[in-house]
């Protein structure tokens, strides 16, 4: 006998939590269509040469490999051939390229699938888990319009996972590096300092403030201080966000570009609507990648900063330029969704959820079986998701299995209702019991469904 | 520059082909739901030790493993911890063995997730693929009702994903295995008969009948010819199955809790409307598997036999014995999707999708830029799935570029219509041209989608 187990660093779910984390990834993947991404999906494994484009770092990565039973045999010289995706990005730029004469551009993709990484085992890192992406990728050239539909998207997404109210937070690297070059910090040490500031909200303004005053930068204290006046920058509305952006006075050539291109990514947000209170210039996210080269996304949930960012993205250069001479300059963000959902779950934000049963079917007298399946079939056809009770039990029995399953309604025809074509519905979630007759029971039970789930979402 | 492929063996769609994959995803997914089965994901790796319980046979299923930069270094002795599924069925078995107590019984689930096999490259094989499974498990015991409940599910599911008319193929174990005791081939032999039976449709009536009176078997030509009579039992309507049941004669208690359980399913799928076009008993099935002890299932499409079995599973005794001392029966089906998809391509049976996006709000003119954003949401907020072209370009580039993307509804607003409040709408679809106030914009487009969506589904 060997004991049943998982490896270490994957989340599996009992079925109630896998239909709430479910509900997620639809609500992600609908708003995505709604603005027009198409759907992608990549193979989990990659030709190990093709992932692995760059030279060293793949060890930091943890990068897993694959092997069939015959390669293991015959390993010993160089790495295995293929290797697990370890995001989502690399296979894109690999997807983009290869096919770049048979998509038109700017190309808009989303992918919502699993990555790999050999994270060290510890509560709350996965090894395996969900990435929720989406790019717009232009070819040459990439309007910063494209950038600014992103935080729609990111508002809309979030909006309606309800999972409480949050903040996209907007900073642009032009920006910063202008900024930088102001104060006379240049090339290399641009890359170094963006890294420190990257580290405010983990290690605080004072610990950061002493790195960069200290041997390895030797910034000035007059610098250094201009440089945490700076990253404390925080609008909060509209308006502000731009009296904010107009008050940091001229600057460089590069900070004006940054400038502007963050006022229209302000301007169009207005236009789409998007509620002022979600988004904010905050001029201390520098998302630490040498990656990114303008607009940079962070998104945190207000009343739980400790989660930090729940969604975050920017613009590159270039996705492909290992794989392609073509220039491609995209725009992008990430959702996390596996750690998102053990992050609400521990913060008690998301619950056990209903079922995706409606409705159990029950069965009292093993001779209404067939009775019990057609009408189960009945309620199927018009759109409810039924359980039959296949042989007849106890109904105390059955009403007690429905309420543990989270199964909302309870169909009950005993010999009385059978008599009079009438069936009894026990509704699980009001405590409630009602008759309707059978011809009318599917109707009844959609109408009482699209009523829950109005309610439900407006008293998000 | 490193060429960008895929690894051989996997199926990789551009996006209009995966938004018809996806489709039938969703469809499955729907349809799964609809008969109130539940979702379980599994991490794509399991620890080497839990999935390969059985010794031997692991190099036949061509199994693929995984291991990190650490672990590689290190490897030489024994097997690596971890490899990829090779089914979803052992982990299934490790899953409810392991949440055991945590379980409602009988547990339904569907499980949709790719799984891995190094098989040998070749057209029309993959390494990586989607398979599509429910089950339904039960503790000491499990009805023959579910049994009955399964070809229902089946016949929902290719109803619903309309790729032309199917047969549900129904067998016994019992009844098959009843009939060779009944010829004088018991034990060993009958394992062996039933691989062989199971390769009439491929092999035909001659060979198999050469091999079964050859050496190996030896049976005496009247046995074989017996045999040969009996699997070419094939019946047309519900009458007609159950006259051929009864044709069959008396036979052993094996043979007759065969033919009683095959009754009791043929009157189920009767009881629950399933078309008597849809299901058929076929004595030619009997899923090689050792694994399956009771009803067995084939589908096949009736236009194209060559595809083979889309749709295959069957009752099985004990599902998880390597990993508890319950008895866990159960019986299940499987899609192999990725293949399925393939081959319907391959017969012209799928065509490529529309878009999933609905409508692309085009811009004539940059001083509209923040109207058709405006627009854009509007329409988004009513349900539909909306591209903006957010740079001005020439009206043909823009309808050039929907029409190729499958993008349906085209919406412009030019000069003269802003004037009067109202767009044109380009529905390239039906090649037509109509004006729509913009308040109305948004119902009148969804009222067309759902009109579109009904005559879709009718004319299948």
């Amino acid at each position: 006998m060997i004991k049943p187990r998982t490896p270490p660093g994957v989340m599996e779910l009992l079925p109630r939590d896998q239909i709430a984390f479910q509900r997620m990834l639809d609500t992600i993947r609908l708003t995505f269509e709604r603005f027009g991404f198409l759907p992608v999906e990549t193979p989990v494994m990659e030709l190990s040469e093709v992932l692995l484009t760059k030279s060293g770092g793949e060890t930091e990565r943890q990068v897993y490999f694959v092997q069939s039973t015959g390669a293991l045999e015959k390993s010993g010289e160089g790495l295995p051939e293929l290797a697990l995706r370890f995001d989502l990005t690399v296979p894109l730029a690999r997807y983009v390229a290869e096919h770049e004469h048979e998509l038109a551009f700017p190309f808009r993709r989303y992918q919502m699938q699993r990555v790999y990484r050999g994270e060290r085992a510890q509560r709350g890192r996965f090894r395996e888990f969900y990435q929720c992406d989406i790019d717009v990728i232009g070819k040459d050239a990439l309007s910063i319009r494209h950038d600014a539909e992103i935080p729609a998207v990111i508002g809309a997404v979030f909006e309606a996972l309800a999972i409480g109210d949050f903040t996209i937070q907007l900073n642009h690297r032009k920006l910063l590096r202008g900024y930088f070059e102001g104060l006379g910090i240049e090339g290399e040490r641009q890359a170094a300092v963006l890294r420190e500031i990257d580290k405010l909200d983990k290690r605080g303004q004072e610990a950061v403030a002493a790195t960069l005053e200290g041997e390895g930068f030797g910034l000035a204290a007059e610098t250094v201080a201009k440089l945490m006046a700076f990253s404390q920058v925080r609008s909060r509305g509209h308006e502000d966000a731009l009296a904010k952006l107009a008050a940091l006075g001229p600057g460089s050539v590069l900070f004006e570009e940054g400038r502007d291109e963050l006022r229209e990514v302000l301007q169009r947000l207005k236009a789409m609507g998007v509620a002022e209170s979600r988004y904010a210039v905050n001029l201390s996210i520098a998302r630490g990648l040498d990656y990114y080269t303008g607009m940079v996304y962070e998104t945190t949930l207000d009343a739980h900063p400790q989660i930090g960012s729940i969604c975050s993205g920017g613009r590159y250069d270039n996705l492909a330029s290992h794989y392609t001479k073509s220039k491609l300059p995209g725009v992008g963000i990430s959702i996390g969704l596996t750690r998102l959902f053990w992050q609400l779950r521990e913060a008690g934000i998301v619950a056990t959820a209903e079922s995706s049963v409606d409705a159990l079917v029950t069965l009292l007298d093993d001779a209404d079986l067939d009775h019990a399946l057609a009408l189960s079939q009945q309620l199927r056809a018009a759109g409810l998701n039924v359980e039959t009770q296949l042989e007849p039990r106890k109904l105390a029995k059955q009403l007690q299995y429905a309420d543990r399953a989270g199964i909302r309604f309870v169909v009950i025809r005993g010999g009385d209702e059978a008599a009079r074509g009438v069936v009894a519905v026990k509704d699980l979630r009001r405590g409630e019991q009602f008759e309707a007759a059978e011809a009318d029971l599917a109707r009844t039970l959609l109408v009482e469904r699209e009523q829950w789930r109005a309610v439900g979402s407006s008293s998000n």
